[in-house]
Formats: structure tokens, C-alpha cells, sequence
């Protein structure tokens, strides 16, 4: 898969090596012109350290490039302009190496006395050409090449017809993603699977000769209750011997009425009518839903708020309960969409990574089937059919089946329009906030002091540790999840600040505890609404 | 007709209402690339007030565009280069706003000390993308969709062949535009017809159940003698019955030899070859051939000099006398080209605007033989017929008919090439100035003073002055022609200026013979040599 933007050699020897002179476009290309883009984050902030600001704008620019569904090499040509320029100091060449690897478009760098807002230094502008193949008839379009949208590519090519799948990010697999690291793989995405309530991924699992790894639950858990207060208990205790009965007792409490609630829920028709008490569970958010049960400590709802982070990147104030009761009885209930012991949500992982689940369903379709780079902009039906164009070109189908998440509905454009209904769900849908940290060591060294790596806190940028090491690797690590509120402060440090963030929490953690080992390798991934940016 | 530019959102929340953060171009598409654009007025004025230069900017860019047969809406990428920016004051908004309307390109903008000329402080550079459908094959290429064109496609449909017109502009109709105003329409072009010499548009208004307007002629004209002097006359007298006989005497006499003159014209061969007389008449100006006449007085000269301002928009010292004489016989005579009477050039108007009859006309053909925006930039001769090339597809041919203005042949490269006289009409011709203020009223105040709304002026912006009422729909206005030299000297004001130049000659005018009215409107339109710019 070439890039859109060809390179030419004019001089006998290139004097730099982080420019073309001059590069072009080859065959049918979309030409793709992004705004200047400077490094202004999304909460609106401008880092006042040059080289943050300047990585910042070239993240932008790659978001902006990205929805075009254009790579860094399709960039056929860059301009910068710099506020200060120091030709000594070009403070913008490590941010740009980092940003476009290998691919040097032609560059202009003009130095100015200001940009357009105070406090700007840097703003960099980019012309891109995404090569369009001619369009193309096939049986069934399949947009998104997550879980779903791949074994239905597989289900239909099985049946005889031809698909193609258009895939936005340059990869399958969706939330399933999987990045080597430490001569091993880590799922920086979706991680567990189990093979009772999941027979259908265990099932896969054994087609694609998989590796499963239960999950380690050997030892005590670390929970945080606040400044200073950390206390461990056995895996499957709810809270340590040395807490308060009371207090116990009414998370107790609590926790088994939402579970009683929650496997009261029919997730054919989560708000079938004339249920009203369910109608009602949709009017209220998880957090009213705890204080209407008058809770006579915090506790309770610090246990669903770890748990709607953990599951969902929410706060327990963002959704309603029936949304995250729903959620949990898709997964058996509560109580085992918690659980990391056979049944339960987190029994399983797969030493190859979880993406190989994706991998092995596309190797099953023909090799021209997946269309990546290819995010879908429009759909229309056609005569006798429907009309699919994505950033790299046209398809023509009888049928389309579209799986991408509920929010991205809104930015594909059907004609005729999409139900209201649909159009305001997933305008009023959001994807949640999810980070993951995980954090490479020699040695598992919790495991050395009989604890298992999972651990809860509501006191930190991470609500939940767990022990995600694949020992036939020498692999040894601990994920640390950061969701919801907390990640969406934490989101704003620059990625050497959430490091140490995540560091400190740890050391908050599990000092107390255990000997620690220092760490070495961080391996981070930040799934955002558009999920797509990838590092 | 979508425009080449698609605009993505790559951030959750767009922060500004002006710009977008991307767009890109979709299938086959023309680059545009205008050079920068700054606000230098075509007379190569820099107006000093910064927000009327860059409001020229964007009208110099708007005419690049034009030339190139992109819209706005065709815009992917604009960058400002401003000098003196300050952030809080964002003097271009305004203009761009009403430049671009819901159009938003990606943009750039850099702050700058200087640009290339003293006085500058504004430099907008565009990137446009027009779409190229693929190219047809029809069997006649008509090219322009004024009157004539129309019509030669409708007789062209009516034989059963496959026409395509092009047309450069985003509308069919020509100098026939008719704007709606005042719950009305008004004619911003040409406006009159009659029903004996023009017997072909007269049964074309039958054919469109078009409503006519006898124009008004009832009661004084008001001329314009010079510095606090004008002075009233019945329609139909040539001067006032207080003005000097001998005078009148000689305006008459010249008139009466310019109308036998132009009465022996023969309009299917002007300047037939043995008729020295024909050939001097082609070797002196207007001017010239009055002053040959030994004229007693300047108004003669006056006279003609409005004449040639009203019909042409030129001055008298910038065509051939037979030129004039030629155009004046093709409508019957110069005598009948002036009159607002039966059998003259302006004696009916049309209730619902002179562009219904374009628009009537193309409505006779089918749905797909229009090509608006598509100004042709290449004809050429190929095996068994031409390739016609426009700025939005290529059309095969067996023939092609060329309908546009005469100076506007040098602006299509023809291969082989045009005739070398037919070359050096078209580059030794210029259309003229031309410009119409259709000034608004609640009522028609002149009629109750005895004017009947005519009015002739050598002394200020506009030559004359006619009722262009729709009493049906009480609409009640005055056209004020302004045309030749004054037109350029008064296209340099701002819109405000004209407007207030204009409101100033008619106090001047009608004050000392009627109570005028406040006007309640303005519309203005300006024709020019790249006359497809439209506000």
C-alpha cells in the first residue's frame, strides 16, 4: 500500500535529510488540505514548552490527516511556520522525525514574527494526496473491521458473495489491538476472554491455535482508600478484615441489589414497555441509582465508579444505570463482568494478543477484501443497490452493513438520511475516555509478595491494576487503567508527566506492600473518540 | 451541483465558526491555484481603508476563481497573510463571511511585517478543486447560454439532436438577469423588448405567458444642462421650449443627418467594399464624425454621448461611427433605438424579469444539456468533429456553435487557429462599462409631479433614468444607467460611495420639480469585461 505522495531526486546530493525537494502525486489521488494546525490541545490549552506545542500541532495535523483517512505518506508537501526560528536550534525536527517516521515531504520554512494567537510558536500546514482506486461492484460493503464487522465479512464470504470491508485505521482488529513490546505482545486494547459465557471467542481462540493464560489471582489485592490508606485482601474478599463490618456490610448491601437488578434485565429488550421500573432505571444515572438507596458511606459508590471506569471510560454520573445494568447482565451480571476467576470477564488472556482474533478472521477472507485507510463518508442508495464512498474510493453493493461504534454513525452521511431515531442516538452517544499504562518489569515482583496485581483506587489517575505478564515470554508487567474523569485530567500532561503520574500511583500502591522493582519500559495507548490517531 | 471542497470535523468540537480543520477534494478534480490576491482595484488603485482592501481581495480572488470556472463552494484551502494582525480585531471575518457565505475552506493565517507593495495589508491565496465529470459525447457543443445560444439549442433539440451548452456562469441567461427585490423582480440587465421590430422576443413572451409593461411615458423628462440647471420637457419634445431655438435648431440637424446615415447602412454587409463613405464612416470616432459636422454647440455631442453611454456603455470618442450606426440600424434606427414609444427600443418591459425568456428556453431542453460553471477553454478540431474543452469536463462533437461576446473569444484557445481578423476583433474590442442602480421607492412620487421618471444627465455618475415600476406588484422604482467613463470613475467608490453619488445626481435632477421620496433600496449591479463575477 503505497503512499499518495511521490519522491524525486533533482539534486545530485540532497542536502538535508529531513525534506524532499520535490515529491508528487501518481494516478487518481483526493487532494487532502488540512487548516494550519498549531499545537493547541482539545481542552483548548497551548503548552507553553516549544517542543510540546510543536509535537501537539503535529498530532493535530496527523487527526486531521486521519480522518481524511490519509497516512503521514501521502504528505506531499509541509510548510512551518515558526515564531523565534533559531536555525541552530530547529526544536521542530525531533517532533517531526517522531510524527512522520521515514516520509519527507517537500518543506517550506518560513520564520514569522507572530501567528495568529498569543502564545503560538509554531503552526504547520500540509497538503496530502490519497490515492483513489477505480470504483469497484462487489456483493456486500462491510464498513468497520472491528470483531463484528469481520466475522460478518467472513459469515457472508462463506456464503459465496464478495465483501469488502472498509476499515478507517490502517489496521483490523478495532478495540482488539495488540503491539509487541519487550520480545513479547501486549494488548494495549481489549485484553480478556473466558470459555464458559464467551464460548463463541474461546471457540475462535481454538481455531486460531491460540495461547490462553488464566489470570493470575494468586495473592491480595491493594486497595486505595484515600490519602495515606492502602490495605490488601485475599482475591475474592470484598474488602480487608481490618475495614469496618458496618461499612462492609453496605457495600454488601448495595452490590447485591444492583445484582439483583441487573439480572432482572432482558437484553432482547432492555426497556421493553410496561416494565416501568426500568423506564426508570433509564431517567436516572448510576450514581443517583446508589444515592437513592440511601448508601451511609461512599464506598458503595466508589466500587461501581471503579467498575464503570474500568468497563466502560465513564463516570458513574455520565450513564444511566439501565445503560450500565444492560452492559453487565451482555456479560452474565455484575458481579462476573467483574470477576477475574473462571466465568468472569478477565479469566482468560491470549499470549499472541487479543488482535490475532481479528488477524485470523481477515486471513480468512480473499486478500483484496480490506480496504484500510478507508474510513466511509457517504452512503447512498443507488438503484437496485447502494453507493459506498470511503476516503480511497467508491463501492458499489446490493447491501451494506455498517459496524462501526454508535457515535461514528454521525460522521458517515446516508442518503436518504438515517432513521431520527438512530441519527440522535449516536449523536447523543459517546465513546468513553480509556488509557492503558502498562508497565514492563524484569521480575514480577508483587507475586513475590503474595499479591496477585490487581488493584483499586479511586485516588489516582488509574482505577484498577492488573497482572497482564505472559511468563512463557518473560514477559512481566502490571496494566494500569486509566478511565472517565480521572483520564481526561491525566490526557492533558505531557506523556512524560502521565509516566511519572502512573509511577507515583504505583508507588502509592504498592511500596507499602512490596519491594518494588523500577520499570523498564512503559508501553501507553489512549483510545479517544477519534480512536483512529494512533501513535 | 456539490462543490469540489469536503469538509471533515476531526475534533470533537470545532473551535472556530470560520474556518474548517480539514477538507479535501473528491474524484476527478482541477487544481486551481490563484497567484495571492491582494485589494488592488482593477484601475490599480490600493484603497487605504484596510477593510475595503481586503473586501477587494476577496473580489479579486472571486474573479479567479470565476475565470477558472471554480465556485466557492470549490475552495478546499485559503491562506491570510496580514500585516499589522491584530488577534482581536479580525478585520477579514466580515468580508470572508460575505465573500464565502456557509463556505468554509481550511485556512491558514500568518501575521506579516510587509508584503510585496507599500500600502498592502492583506494577501489571500486560495486552492481550488473543480469537479470533471467524464467526458460525453454529444452531437452539438453550443457554447454560452445567453439568448442566442438557448435559442440555437432549442432548434438544435428540436431536430433530434444531443446538445450540451456551456456556459461559464452559474445561471442561463447572459445580460438577461432578473433579481428578485421588494417582493418583485427587477432587471438588472437588459429590460426592454417591443412587439413590431422584435416580433421573435415579443411571440417568445406569448410562449412564456409572460406579463408585458407598457413603459412609461406620460408626462416631462427631466434633462441635465450643466451646473444648477435642468430643466423639463413633455416626453417626445427634444429640449425644453425654454431653451434657445437655434440651439434646438441644431441638434436637430445633426440628429436628422446621423439618422439618414444610419438608415443606408446595410446590416448584412456594413462595410461592404466600394462604398468609400462606408469605409470613412469606420475610420472616425462618434466624436469625430459630430465635430465633422461643424456643431454650433456641445449639444449635439451630448446628446450622442448619452446615447452611446445608455446602449453601449462607451463614449462617443471610443467606437467607429459605423460601428454605432450599424448597432442603432439594427434596431431600427438610432431614432427608434432611443424611443420609449411604440416600435422603440424601450417600449415594453416584462413583468417577471427578461431572464424568463433564458430561462423559458432552457426549460425546452432536456434536464442533463446544461453545463453551468463551465467556462470553455479549448476548442479543437479532431478526427470527424471538435473536443470541447471546459473548466468542468471534456465534450466530444461533431460541431460546435460559439455564442459569447466578441471580446471573449480570445479567452478560448482554438486549434487550428481562429481566423486572424476574427482574432483581432475579439482582441481589439472591449465590452463596455455598463451599470444600473435600481433605486427603491414606497411610491412612484414622480408620476404625481408629471415626470414620467425619464431623465438625461452629462454631470455625474449615471447618464439617464427611467421608471422600471411593476405597479402590479407595487414595486415603484428608478433605474439610473450609469455607463462609458463616468461608470469608471464611479466603480472605484465603495458600494456606499456609488449608492450616495447616485442619490445625490437624482436630488439634483428631480428636486426642483418634484417632492421625492426617501428610497427604501438600492440594487446595483455592475457589469464588467469579466462580466460572470456576480455579487
Amino acid at each position: 500500500m503505497p503512499g499518495g505522495a511521490t519522491i524525486l531526486k533533482p539534486y545530485k546530493v540532497d542536502p538535508s535529510p529531513f525534506y524532499s525537494h520535490v515529491t508528487h502525486s501518481t494516478g487518481n489521488v483526493n487532494i487532502i488540505t488540512p487548516a494550519g494546525q498549531i499545537g493547541r490541545k482539545t481542552d483548548g490549552s497551548i503548552p507553553a514548552d516549544p517542543v510540546e506545542q510543536i509535537r501537539e500541532a503535529f498530532h493535530n495535523l496527523r487527526r486531521c490527516l486521519d480522518s481524511a483517512g490519509a497516512r503521514m505518506e501521502d504528505v506531499l508537501r509541509l510548510t512551518y511556520y515558526i515564531v523565534d526560528y533559531d536555525h541552530q536550534n530547529p526544536r521542530h525536527r525531533q517532533p517531526y522525525l517522531d510524527c512522520f517516521k521515514t516520509h519527507r515531504p517537500a518543506t517550506t520554512l518560513i520564520p514569522v514574527t507572530k501567528l495568529a494567537l498569543p502564545g503560538i510558536i509554531f503552526e504547520v500546514e500540509a497538503t496530502a494526496a490519497v490515492p483513489q482506486h477505480v470504483t469497484e461492484t462487489v456483493d456486500v460493503v462491510v464498513v468497520g473491521a472491528g470483531l463484528s464487522g469481520l466475522q460478518t465479512a467472513v459469515d457472508l464470504h462463506k456464503t459465496g458473495l464478495k465483501v469488502k470491508v472498509c476499515e478507517a485505521r490502517d489496521r483490523v482488529g478495532g478495540k482488539t489491538y495488540s503491539v509487541p513490546a519487550q520480545g513479547s505482545v501486549c494488548d494495549v486494547g481489549a485484553a480478556w476472554i473466558n470459555d464458559t459465557n464467551q464460548v463463541r471467542m474461546f471457540n475462535l481462540a481454538q481455531r486460531f491455535g491460540l495461547d490462553l493464560i488464566v489470570q493470575n489471582t494468586k495473592g491480595s489485592i491493594v486497595v486505595d482508600h484515600g490519602i495515606g490508606n492502602c490495605k490488601t485482601h485475599p482475591y475474592g474478599q470484598l474488602l480487608s478484615d481490618a475495614d469496618d463490618k458496618a461499612r462492609i456490610d453496605e457495600v454488601i448491601r448495595l452490590r447485591d441489589i444492583f445484582e439483583a437488578t441487573c439480572q432482572q434485565i432482558d437484553i432482547t429488550s432492555p426497556t421493553a414497555s410496561g416494565k416501568s421500573v426500568r423506564a426508570d432505571l433509564d431517567n436516572i444515572t448510576v450514581e443517583d441509582w446508589v444515592r437513592s438507596h440511601n448508601p451511609s458511606s461512599e464506598d458503595a459508590l466508589n466500587s461501581l465508579t471503579i467498575g464503570s471506569r474500568a468497563m466502560l471510560g465513564v463516570e458513574p454520573s455520565e450513564i444511566s444505570a439501565l445503560y450500565f445494568l444492560d452492559y453487565c447482565k451482555s456479560g452474565g451480571g455484575y458481579m462476573l463482568m467483574r470477576s477475574d476467576l473462571k466465568d468472569g470477564g478477565q479469566y482468560l488472556r491470549v499470549a499472541q494478543g487479543t488482535q490475532s482474533f481479528s488477524k485470523g478472521l481477515a486471513n480468512e477472507l480473499p486478500p483484496d477484501s480490506m480496504a484500510l485507510m478507508s474510513p466511509v463518508r457517504r452512503i447512498e442508495q443507488i438503484p437496485g443497490g447502494v453507493r459506498v464512498v470511503s476516503a480511497r474510493g467508491v463501492y458499489n453493493a446490493s447491501r451494506v452493513v455498517v459496524s462501526v461504534p454508535t457515535p461514528l454513525y454521525k460522521e458517515i452521511t446516508f442518503d436518504p438520511p438515517l432513521p431520527a431515531d438512530k441519527l440522535e442516538l449516536s449523536q447523543s452517544t459517546l465513546l468513553g475516555d480509556y488509557c492503558k499504562s502498562i508497565v514492563f518489569y524484569n521480575s514480577p515482583w508483587w507475586r513475590k509478595h503474595d499479591l496477585c496485581g490487581l488493584a483499586q483506587s479511586c485516588h489516582g489517575p488509574f482505577a484498577v491494576t492488573r497482572d497482564s505478564s505472559v511468563d512463557a515470554d518473560n514477559h512481566y508487567s502490571l496494566t494500569c487503567f486509566t478511565a472517565g474523569e480521572p483520564a481526561r485530567e491525566w490526557m492533558k500532561l505531557s506523556r512524560k508527566d502521565r509516566d511519572q503520574a502512573v509511577l507515583d500511583q504505583l508507588q502509592k500502591l504498592y511500596s507499602p506492600f512490596a519491594q518494588m522493582e523500577d520499570p523498564i519500559e512503559i508501553v501507553e495507548q489512549i483510545w479517544q473518540v477519534r480512536a483512529c490517531v494512533e501513535p
